[in-house]
């Protein structure tokens, strides 16, 4: 048990690699990450979890088959499993995400990028 | 499914009360929420929960036995399942706290607040 607070600006500062998420935390089996996202993710669903985006800094858009919703900073959007999505960003955009740990970021393992730890 | 950002001002704006968390989102069986608190809380824990604690504004003091962790803004804590725990802020404070839906807010239902959505 880490009895220090989990500042997000200096979890942030620790890395400038795009797209690829950051564990911060542990939470009930899930994996509390933050992210750096600029331009266009890939059209995915996570078929048993719902996904949960808060933007700490930029604007983010999640484009959804039936509409896009636009996120900018202290806003969050839960995506529902199953939902597909394609999250992009115009500009550079810090999130923290939420999902179970383990889950594959793109929804497949094939092409997933690994989660690490700072 | 709600093709809108939940943004935590507006949410915040929407009440008053003190220590009464209030349902902004579902996320895989849990509850997203937004709680003003000012003053101590009680001492409690959650056998079956992890506790998070992500502040918005303020300063949260996180009374454990074993020592306190203090959240500024932008700042996150999970307090682990099972380990005693006491919220305490000295000024009103603004937080996201998530929790399994139906978890007591005091660890024991004869006490617990009803969340409500908002």
């Amino acid at each position: 048990m880490t009895q220090t607070a989990i500042n997000m600006g200096d979890k942030l500062a620790a890395f400038n690699d795009l797209w690829s998420p950051k564990i911060i935390a542990g939470f009930n089996g899930h994996d509390v990450m933050v992210v750096k996202v600029k331009g266009e993710f890939n059209w995915h669903s996570h078929p048993d979890t719902d996904d949960l985006f808060f933007v700490l800094a930029g604007r983010l858009t999640i484009q959804m088959r039936d509409g896009d919703v636009v996120l900018g900073p202290g806003e969050m959007y839960v995506v529902p499993k199953g939902v597909e999505h394609c999250p992009r960003a115009d500009e550079e955009t810090h999130l923290i995400i939420i999902e179970p740990a383990g889950t594959p970021n793109t929804g497949d393992p094939e092409t997933a990028v690994t989660k690490t730890k700072i």
